[in-house]
């Protein structure tokens, strides 16, 4: 089945109909009729297979007709939280990256050297949507808002903690010799600082909640990329 | 030293000059004068401080102060061959990606199911010299002109030869624990299809040259986060 197909509806056993922007999408563009199979994605695991049994100028309906169940390909859960590009089209990439390699959860870091200090979460959310339909994914990455690094720092997290950081002062280990050897699957949240780095001051402020100093290894990564290797080294160390 | 100020001179302590490209960056967007400092970068594995010894509306030359030697971070040689994408920027972005991860080597195949027959390799050049100046390595990958897929065939390769596909019915291993179990760090190719894949003749031409039919993982790649997935998996598992 096509791409153009697949639609995103979070309640889609409880609900029987797809959210607006889907159904315009669904209606005025691929032009669909009652009877058409279409394929819908709950973000939590399952895809349906449905069938179209209404379809007006602002509504479609559907009925599902079966349920496929997706395990995720990986153990834990992978949290980036990322301070953003100036060019925004450097995180929308990554963003879309990470989706198609796989990650449960991205979060904005606003940092004391951060270029951008706002962000259109609503256009991320729409690319986590679009990567998640293009590589057949059925689980969707949370998409937080934009948070001081303060204030992330506050915030609960599970597992193995790291900051990555380019400090020669202070004291690094290599990420994926943490990740990999562990064999343990562990929840891992990373953090990926600004163009111009974290501060020092945010760095002792993450060791100090227990976030362990790291590096990605020897390149010197641009922010994105340093996210996306990020990701892709946490899937790799916890893949299944 | 600011990035603008680094120049890539393949020939660095051969010629006293700049080449032509980068010599008129140099005087007319930089504005540099007699006595100023510059970085050269020969993409050999070699930086040279410098100072500049004559500018005038054509001509930049230089006289080298000290040279500074960079080991690769990696060992063997890392060769990605892959099909362009339609869309040219996927591509684009990812010789950059890979270049600040560190590879050695892409060539372009021309596949039975390309969507793109051309390509400009001098815009693809100049994207990993900016990329490699930007990342401060020394050593530039080899871009290759693009070849079609039964050409590249018979070229001689040294170490190991991958080719991911996603065909079910050929039988395939893992990529990664492939080069990560060999304890080898040998030499690395690896052949990534265009959007629709390999055709199976292709990949059975490459299973008789002893490519072995390998996967990524599980997750559905488009063209070119597969390429830059395989070049960080090789980068990780040859790494010092």
């Amino acid at each position: 089945m096509k791409e153009a197909r697949y639609f995103y509806v979070p309640n889609a056993t409880e609900d029987n109909e797809l959210p607006t922007d889907e159904a315009i999408h669904a209606i005025r563009v691929l032009r669909l009729k009652i009877g058409d199979d279409i394929f819908l994605i709950d973000g939590k695991g399952s895809f349906y297979e449905a069938v179209v049994t209404l379809a007006n100028s602002k509504h479609c309906l559907y009925k599902i007709t079966q349920t496929l169940v997706q395990n995720k390909t990986w153990k834990g859960h992978i949290h980036l939280a990322i301070a953003p590009t100036k060019d925004i089209s450097r995180i929308e990439w990554l963003v879309e990256k990470a989706t198609e390699i796989g990650f449960d959860e991205i979060s904005f870091l606003n940092c004391q050297f951060s270029e951008r200090k706002n962000l259109r979460i609503d256009r991320i959310e729409r690319i986590v949507i679009s990567a998640m339909k293009q590589s057949r994914k059925a689980w969707k990455p949370i998409v937080n808002n934009m948070l001081s690094f303060e204030d992330f720092m506050q915030k609960e997290v599970t597992g193995q903690k790291f900051i990555c950081h380019c400090y020669n002062e202070i004291e690094k280990t290599d990420f994926f010799s943490n990740i990999n050897n562990s064999g343990l699957f562990e929840d891992i949240t990373v953090l990926i600082g600004p163009e111009g780095d974290f501060s020092i001051n945010e760095v002792h402020q993450a060791l100090q909640q227990q976030y362990k100093s790291t590096t990605l290894g020897n390149s010197r990564l641009r922010t994105e990329t340093a996210g996306l290797a990020a990701v892709l080294m946490a899937n790799l160390a916890n893949r299944i």
